[in-house]
């Protein structure tokens, strides 16, 4: 298996190069913006089901044809008054209809009231509702026609709900660019829209690269060999693509050798926006991707102030059989540089091809319930926990190979670079709710 | 459409019910305590691909089989080395061997280094590695073996990935009723887990009860019947519901007719887990659901201190084809009830069906930007937004007709009864995305 042959009969300029002096690492905010400054949104509008639209960009603003409510409604079950006839308590009134949700009343005369239940129309003359709590049925006099008496005065207006009081007709209720969820599906739902227009989803080509890696199930860790690891990436990676909405082609583990990987990019690009490796690309002359991506396209390797993560390959692949390119991202081997750095940067580029507004999370300023004595030149992002204090706990390991301490946390900190942290500091909390809802 | 002649010629026993004193409202906590308290798990385990088990909740504890990573190996490109040969400053090694990521080395002698990738196992001998950016490859000498020259001092263990760092053979990984998301799917896939052992998916029926309801599509807006409104609530529940995990089977709009309501749970507690509906449960006379259910087996109307929400129904139906039961929930009809309903008392009630260990999201205390002067007598869960000054920002209707406001704010606040809030006062806040991620 060793292959030292190969460096003891090559020249030395791969060992020259790698010994240059390091180029100073790119700040985060400034490789996403360089990142995302590459990244166009997808073409084309889909028209989904409302059903089925939970997770999708939306394509254009939603302008309400209605309002709504339609109508002036009653927001309890109860009697529908005019107030006037109601200005003091103990007043009794005729009750001479009946509306239930969902069929309309009749004008409502002086002395008059209606029996009415949530959510049905108000009828015209009645400008309240009074809680049946409120009132007191009375007897039936010989004309067979109820009476009630009401408990106290009533105020116009009180338990309607005014039509057009949650949307107003011609309002943009919901804008391009705003990712679904179960509240704007039910909105969309409110204003009668079956249908939505949405981006596209993004194409996503996933593979990982590495000798070392063995699929789950194809060995069992008996007999796993020297030197071999399960692969633990691409799981995550999938779970992640899918809850970004994307198709995900998975092509499975590519070989560490050239003409393999190209083949495999060539047919990626093709069919996809994005092709997503793990692994593969580092500093290290056993990277075979980068060669064969610079071969198809074009690949430039950043060296990111971030920990876990750094090495980020971005580039494209032409399309061979079509115009235009798929984007190639490599992220790092690392299970927890891989996991982060995707939702730091892969997420991103994935909401900004379906035309997101918004690709940011929100973040939180909570106390570290942790000493973090020495701070690392990179900007980090440390796995933590909430704690019932509404402090953070830091898992003890934060080892970039060590994927329990993303299992164990609920989040991140993310700690400047330098940045020491004392027990109590109040520190910048990003939770993974926030990017995988 | 007008049905007031029902009421003209019944008889006040209906009314004189709903003029009964009412029962002191159930604090939330305890309703949802007494929901739960009738929630078995469902029996069985699946067996699912781990690409496949996202959002599954684990039926058995995962026990390590191995060590992760299996073997020492470097953590970075660069050079194995035994650190005693490397005590000073300026020492030279005769590199006599490459190992690259899934390759393995031969014992490393007292004077050799040994060429190393990230991810290779360091080679027997060796204790440290050296990052390629501190060696400098010297010519090679006539026997034509490189030599570097190793700029500092080395630390035994630097730059090493212990074997079992990450996890140690027959430790429990991830126990059960743990609800896997993708991390967890990494971590199981590095144990070498194709498959994860995993509780049945709650299998639901949905359906809405109202004759006011119109399905989005069947109906154009400027076609819609006075005093109808377009179903929002189904939309919803049913992408909550797929975010929970759950199979659901759509039953559509049930009339406002107890025959057809009886025949709907019939046919559906036969192959649910739980049935749900939104609508026709309150205390109003409308409501055919109620007695539909407590035909077919037994129904609770539960008043609960909580606003929006307060009506919600439990009960089960019992299976005509074989033993067991269907769980039954009326969600109360407004849709921000019905929203807010369901992740308080429903998420739990299908977390738990499924076994899972943890029921509850987390909850940050966090400065309200805004006043609310007047302290309702039910609990409240005012729908607010997180503002770049790390407040929250309340949206302005908080009627429980207003689903804007749900998809306009980021989260709720869970203001105690009676409580009031001045700007600045520190509330407890529940965002959104726990309960969707």
């Amino acid at each position: 298996m060793c292959r030292w042959l190969r460096l003891t009969s090559s020249p030395t300029a791969i060992e020259v190069a790698v010994n240059a002096p390091r180029a100073p690492l790119m700040p985060l905010d400034d490789a996403l913006a360089r990142l995302l400054a590459h990244i166009n949104p997808l073409t084309g509008t889909e028209s989904v089901a409302t059903f089925d639209a939970d997770g999708r960009v939306l394509a254009r603003d939603i302008v309400s044809d209605l309002q709504v409510p339609a109508f002036d409604n009653s927001a309890m079950d109860g009697y529908a008054v005019r107030s006037a006839d109601v200005a003091a308590p103990g007043s009794v009134l005729r009750v001479t209809q009946r509306i239930a949700a969902g069929h309309t009343g009749q004008a409502l005369q002086a002395g008059e009231a209606a029996r009415i239940f949530t959510g049905a129309p108000v009828p015209p003359g009645a400008d309240a509702v009074v809680m049946q709590e409120e009132a007191e049925v009375l007897a039936a006099p010989a004309d067979g026609v109820p009476q009630v008496r009401l408990s106290s005065a009533v105020r116009a207006g009180q338990w309607v709900r005014r039509s057009g009081e949650d949307v107003t007709r011609g309002t943009t209720v919901l804008a391009a660019g705003l990712r679904l969820g179960p509240a704007e599906l039910g909105l969309a739902a409110s204003l009668g829209l079956s249908h939505l227009p949405v981006a596209p989803r993004p194409r996503v080509a996933l593979f990982s690269t590495g000798d070392e890696l063995v699929m789950p199930g194809d060995v069992p860790p008996e007999a796993l060999p020297p030197g071999a690891i399960y692969n633990s990436n691409r799981f995550f990676l999938k779970a992640l693509l899918h809850r970004m909405g994307c198709e995900v082609s998975d092509l499975g583990i590519v070989p560490d050798q050239r003409d393999a990987t190209v083949a495999a990019l060539k047919t990626a690009a093709d069919h996809h926006d994005l092709i997503l490796t793990s692994g593969g690309v580092s500093v290290g002359e056993e990277d075979h991707v980068k060669p064969a991506v610079q071969a198809l396209g074009q690949l430039d390797l950043w060296q990111i102030s971030m920990k876990p993560g750094k090495p980020l390959a971005y580039g494209h692949v032409r399309r061979s059989t079509q115009p235009g390119l798929a984007h190639f991202v490599g992220l790092p081997g690392n299970p927890v540089s891989s996991y982060i750095t995707f939702l730091l940067m892969v997420r991103p580029l994935l909401l900004q091809l379906q035309g997101a507004s918004r690709l940011m999370v929100p973040s939180l300023q909570l106390p570290a319930h942790f000493d973090w004595p020495k701070g690392d030149k990179r900007r980090e992002f440390l796995r933590v926990r909430r704690n019932d204090q509404g402090g953070l706990d830091l898992f003890p390991n934060q080892s970039s190979g060590v994927l329990t301490s993303v299992a164990w946390g609920d989040g991140v900190v993310d700690n400047p670079a330098g940045q020491t942290i004392a027990h109590g500091d109040v520190v910048r909390f990003l939770p993974f709710a926030e990017w995988l809802s």
